[in-house]
């Protein structure tokens, strides 16, 4: 609980005169002012959360958090949990999705397993950090204690601070776990009012049938558990995941350290809620890297008024389309230091229609 | 005539065997099928146009092509005309966007001169394909000759031939060219029927009063010129302009030779819109970076049922969307060539219903 409260407690706001310097530089690039648009403003808040009006991210890291969820016994997925651990050791022998849209943007991926449902064989890549032997069924009662719930916060934030020491000029979130959009679905209806219906999608590809299952689930868990929208670490413990809690914790250390985070799609944007309801200064240090196809996202991301980089329509997860972000991101710095002025390149201002 | 000609013969559909060998090796991919999105869809496209079941874009080029338009005249752009040449030797110095851009994603940039309004200096990057001293006035007269517009088309394509041996695994699309939004803006009112106050935005950054008067010279032009919407080679020569004219010989080119063509922004969307009207087969070969700020731009992709990948407000031109948007498309290859398989890595399959 310290290490949480000492992580909210430093989060500071963005730095205004960082932010006013990377404007400045970019309206005297040569291009029509705004003209790069979200390249632009990326640059400009970059800045602001580095407090550096030259920032660059030469270190790249992307968390891939994997837990296991108790509700997969209701029936929600078109998975087996034992994908879980399967992926975990794809993730390790570099196979996975994650691990080929990492290499392409040269990032490195943490692997931890914060609540796989089995024993995972060791692995020199993997960070064992289980909270637990997956959640409970919160079809039943509360998905974990109020202690696991801040436990798997502080390995997140645990996480992130393993990694400075290499550096990690920005960070991108990712999640592996059978069962955690309907986890997910039922956070962002706890915390945002919205009817469970539209917050709940397909997840790995249910059908109908599936689908008005994984409905009546959710309904249930919230009736039964009636976690308060106010209370983040309620809504998190009654009907959240470890590796959604450890999601939570990389975006806090990420506004603690001034390091932005890009955060993936639908599971990683309901760890953002429980992230910045329990600090709204951790807002402006996030970075929408996609827009899911997951109906329940678009309501996550209104409700941060975050815009989303990509709308490729991905629902994979793992952080893959955080990986994709992150290289905008790095695009929108590469403007910046790259490119020439109007005076340094001898080129022509635009008209000023007072002295025609 | 006799080469664009022999491009518009030569132009094949897509090979159907080899997108659906991609099909089925996304399908055994680690993860749901489909849940990348387009990342799926456009490594099937690639196949197709390559026809090959494991295409690689190792090789990118992207086309900067410059030229000016006698419009200009009329007061329809916020920046002077001598600001054309100045980007060029910026592209050449390799100090604006495109250039930063390009690096990113590991492409070269092709500038080239099609009709820059004064007489460039010899540069060893630079192409000299000059048509004309740039276009005549549209809101007089017609923009170019006929011969004039088949010419710029050809240079099109000639420019992409004179690749080839070095490698072109993808091409995209960039321009620059004070008045080119007033030259596209005619071309997508002339072709679609669009309205032309619908299809003409701020270009470069003009007020509500250069607006009006764009609107005003727009259809003065289209009233004076009267284009046949059915032949493209009239609205390029009466309304056209020589970069628009090289970039629609580029996507020719991209189809005949079988390379995809990453289509830039709002000019490069006009120049989609004269090569697919010579021939509908180009339009498979195509793919839209992004959704640009302009308005006329979406309405360009809705006609060519194109679903841009990116939209980040971008306006400016050069091929700047077209170099982000090639990074996605080799990510979607790198998907399809280095992802492990559900057996490779021994993870459960989605579980059938019917064996329940």
């Amino acid at each position: 609980m310290e290490k949480m409260n000492q992580t909210l407690a430093e989060i500071k706001p963005l730095d205004q005169k960082a932010m006013a310097g990377v404007r400045k530089r970019q309206d005297n690039l040569t291009k029509p002012q705004g003209s790069l648009g979200q390249l632009e403003s990326l640059s400009v808040q970059i800045a602001g959360i580095k407090g550096n009006p030259r920032p660059r991210v030469a270190q790249k890291v992307i968390f891939t958090l994997a837990a296991d969820h108790g509700v997969t016994k209701e029936g929600v997925s078109a998975y087996p949990s034992e994908v879980t651990p399967q992926m975990v050791y794809n993730f390790l022998r570099g196979g996975a999705a994650i691990n080929v849209l990492a290499r392409h943007i040269g990032a490195r991926v943490v692997v931890a397993d914060l609540g796989v449902a089995s024993v995972l064989e060791q692995h020199p890549d993997l960070k064992n950090r289980k909270v637990a032997m997956g959640t409970q069924n919160m079809a039943k009662g509360p998905a974990m204690t109020k202690e696991e719930a801040i436990r798997s916060i502080e390995v997140g934030v645990t996480l992130v601070e393993e990694e400075l020491s290499k550096g990690a000029d920005i960070l991108g979130t990712g999640d592996m776990g059978i069962g955690n959009t309907t986890a997910s679905s039922a956070i962002t209806a706890a915390m945002t009012g919205a009817d469970v219906g539209t917050v709940t999608g397909r997840g790995t590809g249910i059908d109908d049938k599936g689908w008005e299952k994984k409905v009546k689930v959710i309904q249930k868990a919230l009736n039964l558990n009636r976690p308060d929208p106010k209370d983040a670490m309620d809504v998190l413990s009654k009907v959240g995941g470890f590796e959604i809690g450890g999601i939570a914790g990389v975006i806090l250390a990420g506004a603690r350290y001034r390091i932005p985070v890009v955060i993936d799609g639908f599971i990683s944007g309901a760890a953002a809620l429980i992230a910045t309801s329990l600090s709204p200064q951790v807002k402006p240090y996030l970075i929408a890297s996609h827009q899911s196809t997951e109906e329940g996202h678009r309501i996550i991301l209104d409700r941060l008024g975050l815009k989303p980089l990509l709308n490729l329509g991905l629902r994979l997860g793992e952080g893959t389309g955080a990986a994709l972000g992150i290289s905008l991101v790095e695009a929108s710095l590469k403007i910046l230091h790259e490119m020439a002025t109007f005076s340094e390149a001898g080129v022509s201002e635009k008209e000023d229609p007072c002295q025609k």
